[in-house]
């Protein structure tokens, strides 16, 4: 047996036409157009290439891209000021801090500093708090308007299109990075799975992913979940990005994998290309907001 | 074989000294006293009978107490309008908004409304946020100073001063409320547990808690959690207050559990005298927080 193949880039092919359409139907509306602004300090190579990808897919769908940019040596309070001007600029409605942060830069300082109806990667405690709060999915939030960080995000999107029910299911999240694998958590909560969060002090990592009917993968360690770790039939998101001598691998051993679950997600062309989905639809979600 | 039954009445009793030596030593050092406010609306007998307690408590303490009630008729925007009094008045440290607020009352934004500094039940989204991104108890935090949920944070109390090593166990928490079930879950996975959280469509719950090493139940259903549900040696908290015919009973079927569990905490006695507790814990910390 094998199984589904979850691809996301599939998925993000029909979903940049949605965006375009969003975003024709709110230039339409307000004679100006949602935009991001990106925080870069330094030049770390995974860093640029990133801040490029993204100028090329917002440009591609109509939206506004700035990068703004600041040598490796900028101080704290140098990274402060852009992050204020930038929230007190009426014509930016979306912020993202690129890390890594030069060293020595007081990093929760800066997600504190930044604007939280701006933050569209969903990294301001208030946005992580209110994420936490949120009552489940169809009832009211009991919370103010939130964004969630745009990767996690991703990987539920993918879930939602393909119709899985999450409803009472067990899903077991490996890796508790506040960027995916908790935020991961606490989203699949939202849709009444049963969350189980694992990490690297788990005892019995195996077992634990043996008794999941929804697996997601965020360690970043290639190739670490083999596929006698997977319950047969069960979906397998893989949020890991790295590489193997040269070639981009997941967090799952896919080739193993793919023979046990139901559905899996592939490394690369699974949630990679979803972040930027998700990333553009919060930029155009914080325009709307701000304009309301 | 019987549990060790975990006593929170007695933990209480030794922690009050220790207290008690903590607001004096902070009034030796400052001449002024770490003081709460509490805000009631309307007259609900639970919240009344549990302001009058924590009236108490704090006054027997040598800790500042001051009660503000409104009318069960007051709008939101006098609630908001007294919380931001109370957050620009220096001489108060703490702030703590009684449940239930009165029908009508969009609690989200009165919770925004208070300042995260002086939050010491640790309900304000920015305080949930800095809980959940935190990094794991001993590392550095990576985020600023925040407050903890004053049940849970007792419920953590317990297992430490126990002696309860919590890494690589696996900690089941049963129900999701954003005042315990959730904070409890995050607090558990601070201390390097595998953190499973349950809920009302959690599919196979019997099943789910018998794998726990660790099992917190924060339901609010009279004697929910049997004997057969419970792994041999388990170490039980019990955050239930529900009442049978007019006697005080927790969410544990105390009399099958204590035969099965390793160690439990009783309903009364065991999380219940840790709570006002931990909050007076926390009216210290923010009041030195806010005089360094």
């Amino acid at each position: 047996m094998s199984a589904t193949i979850l691809s996301g880039s599939e998925l993000a092919k029909e979903m940049r036409q949605e965006i375009e359409a969003d975003v024709a139907e709110f230039v339409g509306q307000h004679s100006f157009t949602p935009t991001v602004a990106i925080v870069r300090a330094g030049e770390d190579p995974a860093s640029v290439s990133y801040s490029n990808a993204l100028e090329k897919s917002f440009g591609a769908r109509g939206l506004g891209f700035q990068l703004h940019t600041l040598p490796d040596i900028a101080s704290q309070q140098e990274i402060e000021e852009l992050v204020s001007q930038l929230n007190a600029n009426a014509t930016i409605h979306g912020i993202m801090i690129q890390e890594p942060l030069p060293r020595g830069i007081d990093e929760a300082v800066i997600k504190d500093a930044l604007s939280s109806d701006k933050d569209v990667d969903g990294v301001h405690p208030v946005n992580t708090g209110r994420l936490a709060q949120a009552a489940p999915t169809g009832r009211p939030a009991m919370v103010g308007p939130f964004f969630a960080p745009a990767t996690p995000s991703g990987g539920m999107e993918i879930l939602k299109r393909n119709s899985v029910n999450l409803q009472g299911k067990h899903a077991v999240v490996v890796g508790r990075s506040t960027i995916v694998g908790k935020p991961m958590a606490l989203l699949l909560l939202r849709e009444n799975a049963t969350v189980s969060l694992c990490h690297s002090q788990t005892a019995d990592l195996p077992g634990m992913c043996r008794t999941a009917d929804v697996l997601c993968a965020a360690v970043g360690r290639a190739n670490m979940i083999k596929g006698s770790w997977i319950k047969p039939g069960a979906f397998v998101i893989d949020f890991g990005v790295n590489f193997v001598e040269g070639v981009m691998v997941g967090d799952v051993d896919f080739e193993e994998a793919k023979e046990v679950a139901g559905m899996i997600t592939p490394v690369p062309g699974g949630t990679g290309p979803m972040t930027n989905i998700m990333l553009m639809k919060n930029v155009i979600a914080a325009a709307r907001r701000q304009t309301e």
